[in-house]
């Protein structure tokens, strides 16, 4: 390859990327919204400040009741108990259940003083005041216990957890209407070549357009990130040395074109008068005449000005050091499917799709203890979900299974 | 299961997912600018109006010449001409390759008239006005030909594509400043429920925060769609009448929580009144109480008020009904692993890492041609990535590889 002859020595990509992390810091701390949080990286250990729920509450449409009173309970002897009032969803029990009686109860209300344990409606009958019980529960069956799904003091999320919607959802239970989040790096980027014009402009002789730039910018926003185009440079040192003056205000700077060893390639050239090269030239294919210099704090990445070279440099490193500026590296992206051996058995129900909770680590996938739907930290400790499909029952310990990541797994730098 | 006993008919999943799609349509075409265009569906067939490149253009620095003058040139027995000028990149050329004589390019540059191929810079030595070809070229060696990336009339991305930060780029190359994509629906959500106080309100007594509207949010919003939250109503028919009717105004509306068949659960009731139901109640788990409906041509999701639930049925049926109503079913996403057989011979340099561009198509892997990286559209035309480690010299035909999908794949409804 002619273009190997030119740099003094190549990269390889791993040491690339190391320089890269060594040098690449964070820009900062801000505060967002919960409501519009995901993606962002958490820049706080998150710690609940109560349990959840905080109270008792009945998992159940059903009657609350004393677990004790109703054993022996069958549909051929039930056990007839008063029903004293109910508590509606939302509101405070204005009754206690003593003895011999029940209060009529709905999923998520609030268990009553006395009662310990709720009967699901399906095995009650009741008649004008009294309701038969058809079968017995134990202590806390069919309730939701006051800290069960989060207890005050616990870690919910750490520090350097890319957040997803579901984790939105338990930081909002717990009140935390603002996040400390790690500042998302805005970049500039800048085409260089005497032959580009930009699109809104006639293309004429050998011109052509300025396609970098807008691949460029789509790349970084789709990942969420702020793009802002600084336009063209011609093949000039002075051109290009305002412009990376200018630059400067942003946190990232990415030049495309110039940065290979030829008579017209003067970005790293003067990327290295204002600051470091830290490497030029990349044993990858394409991509080769990739370099990365630091210029006042600010990391200046200088791309190829082949299209595609250009795009497959930005993925290779671009992207690793926007995270990194968050404070994170991406291991595996959520979606990704992930084989692992089951760690104990999960029941289903045959005819019905069912989405299992699961916590993947290394080939071994473990179910998420669940006691209801409304168990939101359930999807919050697991990173990864297991369907199974209708025609199943559920699958032995033991067995191979596929199952999806539902976060991005992340190494934390700093 | 308690839940079950309530529904009178449970959809399976595929099931639901059909009349979804049979019921949810396109909401209209907008034009976006190429540089934020990133995600977006093509609501129509890109058609090339001139080639790209535009003209015949040097793949290489070194010397444009008749390829004919240089049959038997050997580093033994070079071959002298005459340096007639130069072509920079981005310059028309002023001088005509004549017999005897060479003009010096630049990887960029427009090929002179009376040329047909570049001699690569390093199998040449000059002395001042003169040239010594040590190598033989055939005609249109390291010439990237007019047209050879895009011929003009080409349809270089259909409608229905999602478009990624590649395709804005090949868009930008061929001067389409404005694109043609299906509309973007924005959701309004709403969360019902005695029960819920909104986050940034103080807690009390037996009310819990409103976290599914936040959740939600999140979800829509980091698939790149806009979302307003409505807020919470009351498990009142009349407030939720009033909501529903105020929701209209968008594009879709979700309401989460009220959606069983229980003594406080309004929403489906309501619905049907101002419009039909498609299903209530899906054999799914967590899951089951979700409804869909149709109220004046606007999709009305209702999900479950479980925040697991929700969040889950949310991605099975919302997800693809944001989808449905940009004309698109994702099939499959971007960044996925696939494997496959290699069906043609891949070489690559020990110590270097190949990003070689590739179609897979169901199994089947084939590079696609590649004749610089210069050609943009070799990532417009692959479908995903082959990655070939430094340790490695390549790939033999018939090896089964692994590949990274660098596009969605999607199938296009209407």
């Amino acid at each position: 390859m002619v273009r190997n002859v030119g740099f003094k020595s190549q990269e390889k990509v791993e040491s690339a990327l190391k320089k890269i992390f060594r040098n690449v810091k964070v820009i900062g701390v801000e505060e967002v919204s919960v409501y519009n949080s995901a993606g962002r990286v958490l820049a706080e250990d998150i710690v609940a400040n109560f349990d959840l729920p905080t109270l008792d509450r009945s998992a159940m449409d059903g009657y609350a009741v004393k677990a004790e009173e109703t054993f022996g309970a069958s549909e051929t002897n039930p056990i007839m108990l008063k029903i004293i009032g109910e508590v509606r969803v939302g509101e405070l029990p204005s009754v206690e259940v003593e003895s011999g009686s029940a209060v009529k109860v709905f999923t998520g209300s609030v268990l009553p003083k006395g009662a310990n344990a709720v009967v699901m409606l399906e095995f009650t009958k009741s008649f004008g005041d009294f309701v038969e019980i058809f079968r017995s529960v134990t202590p806390f069956k069919n309730v939701l216990r006051a800290g069960e799904d989060v207890r005050k003091g616990e870690v919910v999320l750490k520090r350097g957890e890319i957040i997803q919607p579901q984790d939105a959802g338990i930081l909002a239970s717990l009140g935390f209407e603002k996040l400390k989040v790690y500042k998302k790096p805005v970049v500039a980027v800048i085409s260089t070549g005497n032959e580009l014009v930009e699109i809104w402009k006639k293309l004429e002789g050998a011109k052509i357009y300025n396609s970098n730039n807008p691949m460029l910018c789509n790349a970084i926003l789709s990942l969420g990130f702020s793009a802002k185009s600084l336009g063209i440079t011609r093949d000039d040192p002075r051109e290009i040395e305002n412009k990376l003056l200018e630059a400067l205000s942003f946190d990232m700077l990415i030049f495309t074109g110039g940065t290979s060893v030829g008579a017209h390639d003067y970005v790293p050239e003067v990327v290295s008068k204002h600051g470091e090269i830290l490497f030029h030239g990349v044993a990858m294919k394409p991509g080769m005449p990739t370099a990365f210099g630091i210029v006042r704090d600010k990391p200046v990445f200088m791309l190829p000005g082949s299209p595609s070279a250009c795009l497959l440099a930005f993925e290779t490193f671009v992207v690793p050091a926007l995270y990194r500026m968050m404070n994170v590296r991406i291991v595996e992206r959520k979606g990704a499917l992930k084989k692992g051996v089951l760690q104990s058995r999960i029941p289903s129900e045959l005819g019905v799709r069912s989405y299992v909770r699961v916590y993947w680590d290394n080939g071994k996938v473990y179910p998420v203890r669940i006691s209801g739907s409304g168990i939101l930290s359930s999807l919050v400790k697991a990173n990864a979900l297991l369907i199974i499909p209708e025609n199943l029952e559920g699958y032995e310990a033991g067995e191979e299974v596929e199952v999806m990541l539902i976060r991005d797994l992340t190494e934390v730098f700093e």
